[in-house]
């Protein structure tokens, strides 16, 4: 008799994007003519074609997949040494980042890393995440056992919520308890928001004390314009000693139909074992890749590598203006509205207060019905997120400038 | 203070292509102008271009990914409904076996697939595997906490190991005892046998008696050719309530560096609930999917679609036969020094009897140091496979052509 894994029966029926889908086809069902204008800006998914030094490197590399004498097979489960390295040197050496080009495992996603991850870790350990959260944090961590059910606000028993508000900047207090591992998340997804220098050496020093390991999800660093905004936990003391860093192409170079992402685990990097024994946990994430990863496919390996080419940045930092373009027009739309806006400076996403008296939900079915604009409920997100809703920039210009001109004219 | 999984502390040091692969670069090192003779019949890896259809499929779709209007962003994390129903239809329903489009899975990979199904099932169950056996089902089943120790011979404690032998032509007899899930591999991973219809309803028939799961794994049944063979599991009547099964785009096409596979999990099979219920795996593995998952590189799930085209279908037919006339030269080379020989008429691998009086790996040491010929010693699959070792017939025809000459030169 096989025995299914129970912990899958306490998630919550209805993932966030699932039930957004599910209202914007009935409404466009329902209403044919508006559904034509219905502008997307809920999931955060790229519009613009890759860039073209990628392209470039993925004609290259399929052309070298036809001959013999270039084909290439199985491929190093960690990452091609040529892109590890050049991640390693661009990403982190060159601004002056202490990263080998080992300590870089390259993947098919950030969302699998962020879930794969706890793959090493014991089930001993206490959680923490951020409220808003991403869900992938919280739903990988009920399926590997790690916590009891959820209760009435979908919040689960065993986690421990870190409430990022309008108070603390979205930038959660260090807590009163002990956390083994925190997810940390900046850019931070959905608030828009960032961690300051001092906010994240606060966080380093807790995980130090603590000896607990942050899990940190950089995954929109591309988006961080201020030069005094840490694009790396990498950048704060200490932190070799206690962080795992997750990286992604889908949002500089909008890979997020190719797939390639990546994961820094520092050799210096240790957990405890059962026998008191301290020990790194490189060899174990090198263990699991090996053992249940075979690779990023290859010409996606080399057109990742095209994104550090002196073209393929000229080309990103042209995404990233374009977008953040974005942002800020759907921001000015909405303060001028009056409406309190968080995020999108230095982030791809915007962070609303919904007028007083709409919750998330009503918010997300007036900007539908009303305006004809997808956004997403920030009760999404977990209960801090009652009160908001988030605005995705992932748009062409002609739609950012139609949404917002919507949002503007809005009658609460 | 975070804590490690203790389980992956129970896993032996060396896996067995990384210690092959150690062995070679110092046989390499050590003898410079043997170095330059090797010829590498060991790991499982395709040496033959890609298919063209898939490389104009692959052309096709990069470009469709550098224009806005044909740009691919996030696509369903199981495979798009294209591949989906392509595999469906080709691989299952034109071969008169029931599989819906949405029972097809599509991922990067079956040694992916292999490891990430047992995040769907509980922790309860007892676990069989073939020996010798596919490293993967053995290492992933001992990360997920599955086993107890190894002992001196590297089996884990708390697995069931079902020895195939000559004298039952590598297919396990059924066991006397219970097992919950299954690993079966056919054509088989290492030693090339295939099982009968017989033999696959007589573990149909066990399973459904014990309402366990198989997981079956046909990574190489397109090296079938003898039509009495199954080619699926899901040919044997009641499959579908007991079954689950792997498939990959590596073998046939050709994929190890391009990274495609499939799973069949169908609606119909059930597996229990701690509170007594039997439930559908199907949801379960779909929940995994969209969590822990983002799907296939576009450009990659279009060059798995041209496969199925007919140009693909004849295309992938000359790999099969290139690679099976390789096969048939070493196992005739093997066979004219008098040595046992099973395998390699419907798989690429040959599993050869080492001559008396000599282990496996000392069959691989005399081999690459006598005949500078790379094979995979049979006691690295397990106990079982002591006193025999596996020769890939991947490889181009004038290596296989020489590999032969020297097999025969041989002097035992």
């Amino acid at each position: 008799m096989a025995f299914l894994n129970d912990n899958y029966l306490k998630l919550r029926a209805g993932y966030l994007f699932p039930e957004i889908a599910r209202r914007v086809n009935t409404f466009c069902e329902t209403h044919p003519d508006a559904a034509k204008r219905v502008i997307r800006c809920g999931i955060g998914d790229v519009t613009e074609p890759l860039p073209a030094a990628c392209i470039e490197a993925l004609h290259k590399a399929v052309d070298e997949m036809g001959r013999r004498e270039t084909f290439h097979g199985y491929g190093p489960e960690q990452g091609y040494e040529f892109l590890r390295h050049t991640i390693a040197q661009n990403d982190y050496r060159d601004r002056g980042i202490d990263v080998a080009d080992d300590e870089v495992f390259v993947s098919d996603g950030s969302k699998c890393d962020c879930g794969n991850i706890l793959d090493i870790f014991g089930p001993e350990n206490e959680i923490a995440v951020m409220d808003p959260v991403y869900p992938v944090y919280v739903d990988t961590n009920v399926m590997a056992g790690h916590t009891g059910p959820a209760n009435e606000f979908g919040a689960f028993e065993g986690l421990v919520y870190l409430p990022c508000t309008t108070a603390n900047g979205f930038v959660p207090e260090i807590p009163a308890q002990k956390a083994d591992i925190i997810y940390l998340c900046y850019p931070n997804n959905p608030t828009g928001a960032t961690a300051t220098r001092e906010q994240l050496t606060a966080w380093v020093e807790y995980a130090r004390r603590h000896e607990s390991v942050i899990l940190y999800d950089a995954a929109y660093e591309a988006y961080i314009s201020d030069p005094a905004i840490p694009r790396s936990i990498f950048e704060i003391p200490g932190a070799r000693n206690c962080a795992i860093e997750f990286r992604s192409f889908s949002k500089n170079g909008g890979f997020t139909g190719l797939r390639c992402a990546f994961t820094v685990v520092p050799k210096s990097l240790k957990a405890l074992a059962r026998n008191g024994e301290r020990r790194p946990l490189h060899p174990l994430w090198q263990r699991r890749m090996s053992t249940k990863f075979n690779g990023v496919s290859y010409p996606v390996q080399r057109a990742a590598e095209a994104i550090y080419s002196p073209a393929g940045k000229t080309q990103v930092s042209e995404l990233i203006t374009h977008y953040m373009g974005n942002a800020k027009i759907l921001r000015d739309a909405c303060a001028q509205i009056g409406l309190d806006v968080f995020g999108g400076t230095n982030a791809p996403y915007i962070w609303v207060n919904t007028p007083p008296g709409i919750d998330s939900w009503g918010m997300f079915d007036m900007m539908l019905e009303d305006a004809n604009i997808v956004v997403t409920p920030g009760a999404g997100f977990g209960s801090a997120g009652e009160g908001f809703f988030r605005i995705s920039a992932f748009n062409s210009r002609a739609n950012a400038e139609e949404a917002a001109r919507r949002i503007v004219a809005m009658d609460f």
